[in-house]
């Protein structure tokens, strides 16, 4: 997601324009040269605090590098998802054109009422415990913004999925963050399990302001999959504190074994204090759809579904048709060999230890994630950007130079903790065997050269 | 809409629970009866503005009227619209399941780009100047509460689409009401253009707190296309006052000769100050898709664009794509009479004038609409059902009774003005035409029953 975002700015080019139109409002000097236009539709106060800046100039369009920066899949979907769509588009029933019911089309609700029934161990009412959104990035919006109010703490666990910080910060929350921290593993090789959180650094976030905790597991961008040990430390902090877990669980079907997904929801006295959110973009390997739910109990559903009905009132009806087509054929197969839950884990699994290997070989120390599709890089050389983070440096210098593209992650961080993460690149593997191999290439040829 | 909004309601049967919720907040005795996760987890305070009570209480499915509430068509779409969708959804680009550009999908940006560029005499820049969102709804949300600051004032013309007052309450603004009054025309037929602003009385509402005017042209529910007489009064009025203007055009397509569509971003000194929206469901009868855009210079779009990245990011790439290669081919036979955008209102047209007879060979005074696909028709008789309003005393008992089904107009306008429309049902008649020939006929039993 981080990428698309960027891409906008090349495309766009933008950046720079955004970025003088903020700086803008800090000199009443310039302020002063602007027009009457100008100064009257400024942005309002109460979004200062939303403001994103995207601080990665990419260089994929001029460089054309071999791109591992971007977060979604370049191989076909699964047919039977798309023919789905296609059918729905022009199959006999013409009233699949139209507005369906806002918080969510009867027949995805009823599927995703049937999976999470099973997943989460208790009756799902479809007509109050689960609203459909424009992909999970609504889902978070209408969860943060319905729930947070003005001083309320947020906990932000880091590295995170970047709308998480502006959106706390555009309902004037406050969030507070914590890094999951590396424990030092020596020089046997490292994974996502290796980051921890600090347990008494946890418990002293937790105070009577604290309204929430965002939780992401399998965690984006290190793949981290949450314990249940480590589960149960949170849902404690949060029956003792009485805060929300607001469950960020997109990539609930992308864990590798033995490695086990497990939805906080389901730890005892957490339903009624967990919103659970799901993509049907990252289920279905079809990001590009933006179809999103978020599951919980029906007092605290009414907040989302205020905000839902005032932004974009309704979903799409076709894509929600396909998809729960879809969610229906893994239904009768859920569990089995060929369930696409299933599958797209062990597919995954050969390309990330494809990745690893060749990283390894050219003197990288891959972070082996547990979960989802990512890989984090310890890095080599920094290269000779002027950029204030290495990462940031390194990734450009490599996308200029070496012609491969990875992300700086230290962009899933909040200043103070950036630091963190800068020895780091992001590498995504979901992408074709042959783009694996051409990368692998790629990196064999720089160190040969370097050597 | 506002339909689909009463079908939630009933689906769900939420609105008593929600009406409770909301009201548990104004009595301390009840808050203490709350649950601790209740107390904390109720609405924040900026939201209470927000609120939006579905009065109608739908009886559809109980009694199956013929329905003339709904909104939209309930025949196929264009079929080269549906097809496209199809094609795209199983065609050779595969990555058309993939994230695009957050801003909007770089196809159908293009053609936007080209047709309004024509329809609004300027160039159009489509990295700046265009934005896509998930429905003309978005594009509203966006424009809102991306300009509106706590304390604004928001001048709404009534009667208005249910969500502009919400929204301006959400981002803190004060909504200002001015209705359209009702010339008196004696005996003669009433058109929709018979309804205008008082001059004065527009005038008097400008002030240094106003931030914007929402404007509806051709305004649902009335069907009134607004003059250039009018919108120059506007006009002048936002450029006196330093004013916003966000002029709501999702109909623009359905207006009946010799009435005309003025954009009023094409007048004199308005471009820099409006935000023109527009909706691909109302446009190609694909109300389900929702896709809308929102078009305006580039100063005014950066907040615009602030709020869509920070609630949902990104659209729906397949559907982009569709709605691109839609525009596509009407482009190329813009103005003919194969052009939908000619073909669709011509349609319409005979439709009109058929309600228009029916209704009046019932004793019923239509108020014909001038664009749009809706009637109002002054009641005849308000049944005995014990509402407020006399318009949904006449629908309710309708439904029940009669079996044919309206919308009541009051819920259009604001408390204090609701009576204007208190003595008007709604019907829609884009409809097939055996429908709308079932509508005459329940009718005429009716009449007969009655005499
Ligand atoms: C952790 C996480 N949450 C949410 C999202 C948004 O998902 P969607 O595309 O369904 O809006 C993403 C997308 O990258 C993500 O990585
Ligand atoms: C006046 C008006 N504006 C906006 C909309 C919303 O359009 P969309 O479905 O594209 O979100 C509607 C839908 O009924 C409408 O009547």
């Amino acid at each position: 997601m981080l990428f698309t975002r960027t891409l906008d700015c090349l495309l766009k080019s933008r950046k720079t324009v955004t970025a003088l139109h903020y700086s803008a409002r800090n000199f009443a000097v310039t302020l002063s040269k602007m027009s009457e236009i100008e100064k009257k539709f400024v942005l309002p106060k109460r979004l200062e605090g939303a403001k994103r800046v995207v601080e990665y100039i990419q260089l994929a369009l001029e460089h054309k590098p071999l791109n591992l920066g971007q977060g979604f899949p370049d191989f076909p979907p699964p047919k039977y998802v798309t023919d789905a769509l296609s059918q729905v588009a022009n199959g006999d029933n013409f009233m699949i054109h139209q507005y369906t019911r806002g918080f969510g089309h009867p027949r995805i609700v009823a599927a995703l009422s049937k999976l999470y029934s099973k997943l989460l161990g208790r009756e799902i009412k479809g007509q109050t415990e689960i609203l459909t959104t424009l992909g999970a990035y609504e889902a978070l919006f209408s969860t943060i913004t319905g729930h947070v109010d003005v001083g309320d703490e947020v906990i932000i666990i880091e590295p995170f999925f970047d709308c998480y910080e502006p959106m706390v910060k555009y309902a004037g929350g406050v969030p507070r963050f914590i890094p999951l921290r590396m424990k030092s593993g020596g020089s046997k090789v490292c994974t996502s399990a290796d980051w921890v959180l600090d347990k008494d650094e946890l418990e002293n976030l937790f105070n009577a302001k604290t309204k929430a905790i965002i939780l992401n597991t399998p965690n984006n961008p290190l793949g981290k999959v949450f314990t249940e040990k480590e589960l149960n430390q949170i849902a404690d902090l949060c029956k003792k504190w009485n805060v929300l877990c607001i469950s960020d669980e997109v990539y609930e079907w992308i864990v590798y074994e033995p490695n086990r997904h497990i939805r906080i929801a389901t730890l005892p006295g957490m339903w009624e204090r967990t919103i659970t959110i799901g993509s049907a973009g990252k289920t279905f390997s079809v990001t590009g759809w933006k179809l999103g739910w978020a599951i919980g109990p029906e007092n605290l559903m009414v907040n989302l579904q205020m905000i839902h009905q005032n932004s974009v009132y309704t979903g799409v009806t076709p894509i929600q048709e396909a998809v729960a087509i879809a969610f229906e054929t893994e239904l009768q197969r859920l569990g089995q060999d060929e369930c696409y839950f299933v599958s797209i884990s062990r597919e995954l699994l050969s390309k990330r230890d494809y990745m690893a290997k060749f990283l390894q070989d050219v003197g990288m120390k891959p972070i082996i994630p547990e979960g989802r599709l990512l890989y984090d890089s310890r890095l080599v050389s920094s290269g000779s950007e002027k950029d204030k983070y290495k990462d940031y440096r390194f990734t450009k210098w490599m996308t200029k130079n070496v012609g491969l593209q990875g992300i700086p992650p230290t962009a899933f961080y909040s200043t103070p903790n950036k630091h963190l993460a800068e020895n780091l690149v992001r590498y995504c593997f979901i992408k074709k065997d042959e783009n694996l191999q051409g990368a692998a290439e790629i990196l064999r040829k720089w160190k040969s050269n370097k050597n």
